[in-house]
């Protein structure tokens, strides 16, 4: 595994391994994406002592981490670019327990699937985002409106829970199709009415097995993350998510997660990319609770 | 009626018309809501399909919907433009059944209004805003701060309901004479202790008869909504002011509805234009969905 | 009392004295806190009737207000601006009965704790931030992340409660020494668990004697407070830090309060600066209204 | 003449005597002039010393400088404003030999230009502009680009010239009418044949009497002040500007001058701001060495 | 010829038509020129009267103009998006004497310079550039950066002209494989020397026969152009490009002309798009001149 | 010499090493420039290929070039900071022919001279900026205001010209200690009257033996660098900064060269750290063109 360019993450060895996939020719709005990986990096938080209040736990102490750097894109191609990614996650993947990828837009997604199928097999998704992404019946192209659609048409998922679902599609068939094909979808009417943490702890109940935790970040209300490609206002709390990605990360078998979606040219005061950067490192932390406490 | 210069909203004929009010000379701060309208009409969102997944509708198949432009506003002269928008507004609402309207600063909503009163007579109020816009006993002037205290002394009024009212003003006095004249007061520490679920019910249980709803954007939060003239912290969430506008448009007669107060220049990243825009959208969805059901 | 030069809060006389504390070099990261003070000032609300509808007070009819300007500062020292702020301070308290401080960054808390307890002896604190600031065992300098301590070490709390907290840090022996000390942490985990309203509760229960507000603006969600230093997400919304700080003032004897790491290079239209100045707000309204009714 | 809120530019007596007119409703794009005075005044510059190295003046060792603060401004209605500033312009010309506006919008001259006729007869125009701001024949109405028409209409100027012209109007009647009315207009093509230095000298010799310097920050390019309402393409340098009103100031018996059509929610870091700062500061530069040299 | 949507240019009938491609996926950097075609439209300038003061012609009593609206672009295509362009632009140039093309990184000037070449066979290219976009020896891919050496390739172009070239690059085999193939490199040394208006007198002397004019906005400084995707500092002001184009478009015979590389994101108060829209103003403007005085 | 943490500059050995000084407690306004050092690094530029097409020189084949990293600061300790940077810039001196210093504040210029004359003894300066940085007769303390009077006073200077000077100040007992103490004050005026080229001729004929360039990216207009700390208006253009640059890096014998005074924050899209990236380029490749043409 090459070492990466960015020290950030890095650790002993190999229970996580971080790539970033700064491609945004997937995506029909507000490019910017491709900056997105460098941003949540970057994103300011308190370096040197990393202590997880809630779990009690320092992170690294219990985690070997490893940031394998950026995926190469040629300009002008997002087959390239996809191709590109698949054969460097697959290496990635290899030589790690856990995958986190940085995008991007949310069409990375099904080349770090693939990835993931060559070892894990099919995969139990946790998708948050605004939108379903299972567009696309019609055309075969993969953008970031047929993501999932194309996973489910190529055997990557076992089934899904769709979380923060809102705005004015996809249609009835393509919800039905959804349905139809393993994936449930959590609308925000759902949530308002529930509460999220309860419809992640139905989440919880109904998944096991290795499972993916993909996060657009649009899942977030515009107020929260201003800096992405196609905003629509309604949707969580950076409270909310957070709390979720914590809940889902210590209690499901992850081999694997992603943030996509945030669009630097559009944040302000990196407040974009500072949610992303914490949606990872709840991830690390509850991981890091979890190879602690069961060790 | 003549056809509008944006053919977004455009359908086959006029069970709602959208007008737009490029007017800000009656706003005493941060100017610039005379790019509301247009900044409102363009807010990103997912064109094409239309489907609310709540009311499973598909808004443009049971709702006929016209864009008739905006309203001609001369230089340097606000009684110029509010006469200019009195005779467009009574134009269109001879033509439609619901008439809604983009500002511009809230002070339009007076000659929209009085457009109103010409078919349906006086109408109740249901008004989002952080401020009861009831100010100007002393002075005649209509300002963004003396609207509804203008609407009530000629009549518009049956009675109203403010929601989300907040900051340090106005005062007491002001208050009283709005009690005494049909207008409920719903002020943020209302809505804190009840939830606005509850007061929204409330609202729908005592309005009757044609109503209004007006939605000053600062109601939201300067979170949510920094793209206007006098923000106020400790607002609504877009959560929160979505479903409301989705209940109320549900169980009311509504006739007209607006969005005022989109300051372009103040916003970032199109997040207030787009709350504006999901604002309208909700309100068509869910009189569609009236149409659907009672047809 | 010297006469400031911003005639903002003026009022007959000295119940409140307000000082800015243009100092940013005790900051970290994201420098710009030296422009808080005036950007507070100058946050946009509606002038003249300034009468608080929950507590149904005329602020200014009940209360004296005087603003006392900035605390000059040299270039290039910290511990020279910390000296002149320290005098300035002590100045101002001997002639007002609660100080109210416009940071500036954290550190800046500590020469106002130094003047309040020349007067009132050690003070109780409540405090909203998103950090402890309790880190420095082993480096003596004086900045925003170490001031709670340094507050602790020269004996100028009687106890503290820490409200907020979140974030990566501090680690469990700095955590410890805080609880040793006589502070109580209130982590988001439990604001989530409880709702901020309960904690509130208790900590005004728990509280004593004069007491002190201290706010980092931080405290709140990156979405309401963009324009800060060490923006942290998963905070507070500014509803919730209102609320808190109007029942806080209502029920505690408070003998100053503080609002610090509003920086405005970092901020977007103003919204940052405006929920700092409401903080204030609350705190005036809620100390007229315990005025009025204790008279 | 009262003493203004600003202490900025306040001297010992009253050579020279600045009003700010924070008015923007005559402007037809992009408001925000009204807060053009406040930004002029604070846009950064080294206080204190103010030694002109050219002139080798310390400025306010032979200048008497006083702010008299800003007109005061309704709400929603152009002419009440105008009228304000007629009175209040009136006032301070009879009590200062120069009068120095900041705007507001370029339809605040005409008060200005009546304020001073009053005191020194019609005067001859200095104007530097895109825009010659005299279409309107038809139109009665006062607005930002009537302005010049008007002054001419009024009987307030002797002749005029019109410096930086350029863009797509106004037509060859406007053109003409101007001619025939003692407006000479130089063009951008005539500057870049000439050089500004040679134009800048051409209108010293043809100007004798009182005179009136009339600075529209739009005859900078927009790359020098993007922060104004009707930026234009092609124009003037700051190193251009400053070095024309330096010559002007020194050669002309100017009685007054202004800077308009700062508009300060367009502008970034302040730069259009500070070069208006130091068109003002040019000015009194120079008139402080006609002075020191005079005397 | 399709009506456009966008009524901005149109006139009578098709001297010139104006065509939108709002392309980005050829751009290695800062993408966002896919919002450029629409802010260019939009960038504000006084409606209505279009008089050209310097060519004393009305503009649009001489020239007839269309806008045939953006060419259709599918998502996360490049190739799609260019082949559609092609096919766009033949069908617009078989109905005008002249295409006008709002891009759109550069390489959208690769099907352009193909339609036109059906028609009017290889031009002559003028091409404002900061970079000659000559290489891609090795690679066949079109970006950004190799549409030059594409169309040399393609036998677009009988020769060409590239004024403004700095930066660091291209090597000197990819400057000498330029030269070879009829490409004059004017870099910003020559510029500085000679003057741009003597490089344009040149450069009008050395070209004859059907012409096309291609401007990448990058061209300019960054202080006037900061909205583009590589920008350069040292560059032209927009008074030099603006002249050049004047001098051009009135003495070439160019049969068609296109602004590429403005990318909105990156802009601030419009000011790029405001000067890629008077370059299109100033190329209508002189050939207007044009066909008014060979009439 | 440790290898530096950015391989950007980074070439076989050491003929040129580069530090950063991510200082900015030295600076009275606009703090950000310790943010300075990585923005300069990562602005936009053709990597890959850097071939000066002027000096028809591949940069890199004929300069190594390290990148040290930047200097350690700690919080709230300008001395502390430049003690460090003192010790630092000495360990790279010892191991390189030539210094780059990435600031930063002006202040940190003080270090490097004391650093490189234990090597060198003391420099001629060639010092660009707005102001001359002599102020601080009476204070003894090292700001970005009082750096140049420190470096004269502790004899590291030979002799100096300061290039761009303007504004206010220094008043005329500073500028005639300048001229006493072996420096030459080139005003915007001077320039003005003989243009750059001239004055910078002129100072090359000057100066001999080991010199020092001095940056401050305040000696550009704002329009063209308004990233920085004390804008001045009235500036150069970055094409004649970067050719004075490319000619005294050609023709003196430069031990060492900074840029400082860029300030992240308040710059927009990196045009000003683009600038400043650009300077360092330029004496990079006029020194390579020196070595090759030695050879």
């Amino acid at each position: 595994l090459p070492a990466g360019p960015d020290g950030r993450f890095q650790g002993r060895s190999s229970d996580v391994a971080i790539i970033g996939a700064p491609i945004d020719l997937g995506a029909g709005d507000r490019p910017g994406a491709r900056y997105g990986p460098d941003a949540i990096r970057t994103a300011p938080y308190l370096s040197g002592e990393l202590y997880h209040m809630e779990f009690q736990t320092e992170i690294f102490k219990y985690l070997s981490v490893v940031d394998a750097g950026n995926s190469p894109v040629p300009v002008a191609s997002h087959d390239g670019a996809i191709a590109n990614l698949r054969k460097f996650a697959s290496t990635v993947v290899a030589n790690t327990d856990r995958l986190v990828t940085l995008g991007g837009d949310n069409s990375i997604v099904l080349p770090v699937l693939e990835a993931l199928a060559e070892r894990h097999g099919p995969v139990a998704l946790v998708h948050f985002d605004a939108h379903t992404d299972t567009w696309g019946a019609d055309l075969p192209a993969l953008t970031h409106a047929t993501v999932i659609r194309r996973a489910v048409e190529r055997g990557l998922l076992r089934h899904g829970h769709q979380i923060g679902i809102r705005g004015y599609g996809p249609p009835a068939d393509v919800l039905q199709w959804g349905e139809e094909n393993g994936l449930t979808c959590w609308n925000m009417e759902d949530i308002e009415e529930s509460g999220l943490t309860e419809v992640i702890q139905v989440v919880c109940e109904r998944v096991s097995g290795p499972a993916y935790l993909s996060i657009d970040i649009d899942v977030l209300d515009p107020a929260f993350a201003p800096g992405t490609g196609t905003p629509e206002p309604g949707g969580l709390t950076s409270r909310e998510l957070l709390g979720a990605v914590r809940t889902l990360a210590r209690h499901l078998d992850l081999v694997g997660m992603d943030v996509v979606e945030v669009s630097p040219p559009y944040d302000h005061a990196d407040i974009t990319a500072t949610a992303a950067n914490r949606c990872v490192m709840e991830f690390l932390a509850a991981t890091a609770h979890r190879l602690r406490t069961s060790a």
